[in-house]
Formats: structure tokens, sequence, C-alpha cells
């Protein structure tokens, strides 16, 4: 069976159901146990992946990888229009899903790399967004990261993910409204006005660099959670300039690591909300990048309500993290 | 710090910033390791819990008895009013938070029970929804379960939880506009439609009784999600009948087996959407019981997305779980 794309008649959520994804290997499970692999990330070992989609610089000697994802969510193949009715529609499951690894060295950590080798990664981040935008298909590209088995990373060698879907997905179309609603109000964009508060006010605020800010959000989800702001208002991460890029791959790392520090190296998530590929420009979307910090676990409450219980307040957080 | 309330300004999502939650005691780890405590819900540990709320029957020889969480994420006090500006609001964590003791015995599952004891624990939940609506300043009541570590359980004696909310949770909320939506366009329920034709269908059926049928969601959002709904159309959980109850007891103790047995026991979540406790009675809402296990990890995609991807198609689920 190919992904599919289902949503259901209760709720408006989207499902990936892609049987594929069952087969991959997991070598960190999160039991705690491993099950030694050979690191297929590992230079020297190129023919356990898909042949690559890049490779920076091109052919041996690589220093970052892209390759399709093994056990894909998404494919390229079929049609994207939703069809069905009240009690279930479904799409195939048409998209992307890459896989980049994110050095030649097997680290487990961005932050066990020189800040080099993360400007360099965040470069391809934003190639691979700009080869996929011209794709046509596809409304929808998303970076993401997984750092260890709690945070649903199944290899440990330090590697990142691209998922490009057929539909804008509803927490980027929540911001999308929201970010619209202000600018249409005060004819200002909601995160410039955010970011000029928050390092005025103050407390939530972790650190600065010459281009970013990084804080607490006043409502975060779990401790530690982490909101990266560009200072200049760009709607689309894959345009950012070269200089701003080098910035923030100091601003990404420090902050990775005062995380590290802060909370015993914990598993974590990153992820790049940038405009869609799809519709004019939207002039009040500002990109961010979240970090997610995985030291506590969803219970049923969580998934009844939508409602996270976040038992360190987002200015304690910040006040361990500027001190680590 | 008191609990609180919060969202922020991207998007709508509530959080509870609940400090006194990180004191409680873990007995079991999400990383598999157990730490052995002296277990406060069995019979002669009562003084390590906070006086009982209700025993059923009252006094020593109870078989299930509820008490106020020790680590409450909500409080009944201080003020529900929600106050801030566009960049946060937040609000006194005005609720309550009950811990349910699920019997006297040490048991890690509802299926170590027989099912006359799971149906005086349904009993219970009904009990303590009906009294907290009486309280008047509560919007919602959610009951909920976690089992094993990987599901949120910090303490193996099989136990559920009660938290009522000063306001109707984003999930719940939604649900009640698609099905008052459905109602509209065909003056009809949206679930009785959906069980008429899931049991006619078959694909995702994994079992019925007299008064419930059980299914596999159409966009299920993990391997082995079930859907517990009532054949007789009923807004409320609580105001379910006694014979009701008796058949609900054996057709969820069933279900769980079943889940147990094709899955290895996973962690798992259970929650009822009945309901609010406020507003009139809707006529549209049809409550309803979800079954969460536990067997994939949420990771950077699904959190920057809310859309899940689940590897076990709902369909290949329930051959599963009917053979099981």
């Amino acid at each position: 069976m190919n992904p599919e794309l289902r949503q259901g008649p209760l709720t408006e959520q989207w499902a990936i159901i892609a049987p594929e994804r069952a087969a991959r290997p997991i070598e960190v499970h999160p039991d705690g146990h491993a099950v030694p692999i050979v690191c297929p990330f590992c230079p020297g070992h190129e023919a356990q992946t898909p042949p690559a989609l890049r490779s920076y610089p091109d052919g041996p000697g690589w220093r970052v990888r892209v390759v399709p994802n093994k056990y894909p969510a998404l494919r390229l193949a079929g049609n994207p229009a939703p069809h069905g009715d009240e009690f279930g529609t479904r799409s195939d499951g048409v998209g992307a899903h890459e896989v980049i690894i994110d050095s030649p060295v097997h680290a487990h950590s961005l932050t066990d790399l020189p800040a080099e080798q993360v400007r360099l990664l965040l470069s391809v981040y934003a190639d691979r967004l700009r080869e996929l935008r011209r794709d046509g298909r596809l409304a929808y590209g998303l970076v993401f990261k997984n750092v260890g088995a709690a945070a649903g990373a199944s290899l440990e060698h330090t590697h990142s993910q691209v998922i490009a879907l057929p539909r804008v997905p509803a927490f980027v179309r929540q911001e999308l409204i929201t970010a619209r609603a202000y600018h249409r109000r005060h004819g200002r964009c909601l995160c410039c006005d955010l970011l000029d508060r928050e390092v005025r006010d103050g407390r939530r605020l972790v650190l600065e660099s010459r281009h970013f800010a990084v804080l607490t959000p006043f409502a975060s989800r779990m401790p530690y959670e982490m909101l990266l702001l560009p200072r200049r208002h760009a709607a689309r991460f894959e345009e950012l300039p070269e200089d701003e890029c080098a910035d923030l791959a100091g601003a990404l790392r420090s902050a990775l690591l005062k995380l590290e520090r802060a909370a015993d190296r914990p598993a974590y998530n990153y992820l790049i909300h940038t405009a869609p590929f799809t519709g004019p420009e939207p002039e009040s979307f500002h990109w961010h990048l979240e970090v997610l910090p995985r030291t506590t676990t969803l219970a049923g409450f969580e998934w009844a309500t939508g409602v996270t219980i976040n038992p360190l307040p987002p200015e304690q957080a910040a006040a361990q993290l500027r001190e680590a």
C-alpha cells in the first residue's frame, strides 16, 4: 500500500498512513536499549542509502549529504486531490521525504560540530526548500530534526529531515491566520512586535546575536522550549542571506549547547516554520525556528484536550538557560 | 507559584504551567528503569495520599478510592477569568485534578480486574463528573487513564484521573463544532451515522456488544487506535443507565484485552469525550471513548504540523484486533 493522507469525520486532523515506515531499522529505542547496527550515514556506507539527491561538495569527501528517505512517509507519485465524503477523505500521500546527513562525523548532536559545519547545514536546508518549491505539486516544505529516541530518532548519527506536503498543515495554517489578523489590526508584524517586547522585558530571553534572538515562549508547552526569531522581518527561511546564515549557525549552536547543559543533553526536536510554497508571499508571516526538548511525556490529558501541562515556568527555564 | 493557564500569541493553544507537578514521584521511567517505591495506592497506605474525596464503599474495605491529586495541574482556587493582551493571556489555573484508584489490588491493567470491578469504576467516573459539574465554576470534565511510562504514567498501580477545566478545551470544541455542522446539514447525529456505516462496512470494526461498538478510526493517528461509540445517542457519558454501564465494562475490557494480545501489552491512554458542563445540552454531540496505544513516538514533524504518521493502516489493525 502506498502512503495515504486521511482525514476522519470528527476532527479536522490529517493522518499519514505510511506502512513502509514500519520497516525502518531502529538503532535507539525509547526504552533506552540500543541495537548496534552498521551506521548507514557514515562515509564508506553510501550504498546503504538510496543514491544521493545532492552532496556538498559532490562525490567522495562530502560534508553534507541529502538522500531520499528509504522508509518514506510520502512519495512524489499519485494524485494529491482529496476524495471521499463526510465520513472520511483520503488522497494519495503525494510529497517528498528526504534525509539530510548533517556531517560525515558520527556525532550525536549538532553541538559536537563546528559552527562552520552548522552554517553549511543550514544553507543546505535552504537549498532543499528552494528545490522542492520548484516541483510545483507541493504546498509546504518542513525542515525538522529529531535527536534521541524520546524525540522520535531511530538512528544516532546526527541528521535532519525535510518533508514536503501537498497541503499547508494545520499548525502552520493557524499561525498564518493569527499573524494576518494581527497585521490587519495594527499594520505591523506580530513576531516583530513580540521580539521587541520580549527583548525589552528580558524575563524570557535566552540569548541575542546580531541577527537573531532566542526566547522561551510565554505559553511554553514543555520545559526549556525555545523560539528563535530573526530580527529582520522575512517570511521565508530559505531566502536567508549568507551573513545571516552564519550568524544563525552560531545562535542555534549556542542555544542548543545551553539546553544540553541545563537539561543534561535531553532528547529534542527542532523545526522551521517558513511561509508556504504556494499562494502569494504572506507579508504578515515571520519565519522562526522552534526547539522542543522532550523531557516530559504526553499523557491522556494532552491527547484529549490539546492543552499541554508544563511543570517548568518559562521564566525559570530562561534564567537557567541564560546561566548555562 | 500556583498553576496558571496561559495562551501565547502565535497559536490558539493553551498550556498549563504547573510547577507542583515537578515534585511527583516517578516509579516507572520512559527509559524502562523502575524505582521501587512503597505504593501509595495500596490498602494500608491511605495516609500517603491526601484524604479521600470519596471511597466506594466508604472506609476500610474500599473497592475504588478517589483522592485529590497530590501534585495537581489545577486547583479549585483563584480567578478563572483570562487577562493579558495580544502577546499572552493568563488566568489562575482554576480546576480540579483527582486520582481514582481503580482497585485495591496492585494490578497494572484494567484487564487484570474482573468485569464487575470495571463496571464499578465506570460508575465512579460518572459520579465524579456529576459532582464536579455541580461546582459551577468548571466548564469541562475530562476522565482519562495513563498506562505505562510511555503513556505518561508515573505509578504502576492501576489508576485513572479526572481533570476539570474552566474552559472547554480545543479538541472537544472542535468536535462540538464538527458535530453541530453535520447535524445542521442532515438533521441527524454524525456519530450515529458513522456507527451505522462502520458496522455495515465492517473493515474497521473491532467488536460489538449490545449497547456499544468499537472500531479503528478511518484516520487513525497511531497503530491500534480505537474508538468506542455507544449505539444509543447520548451527549453525556455521566448519565449512562446501569445496564449500559455493565455492558460498557465488558466491551471496554474486551477491547483492551484484544489490544494487549495484538500489541504485546503496550503503554496506552484512554479518555472520555463527554459534553461540556456548561451551555445547553448539545443535541448533536455523541459521547465516546478513545483508546490511544503508544507504540509510536511523536517526532518533530508531528509537533510542527499537527499531522500524525501512522505506519499501520486501521483496516489491518482492526483485522489483527478482531482475531486477537
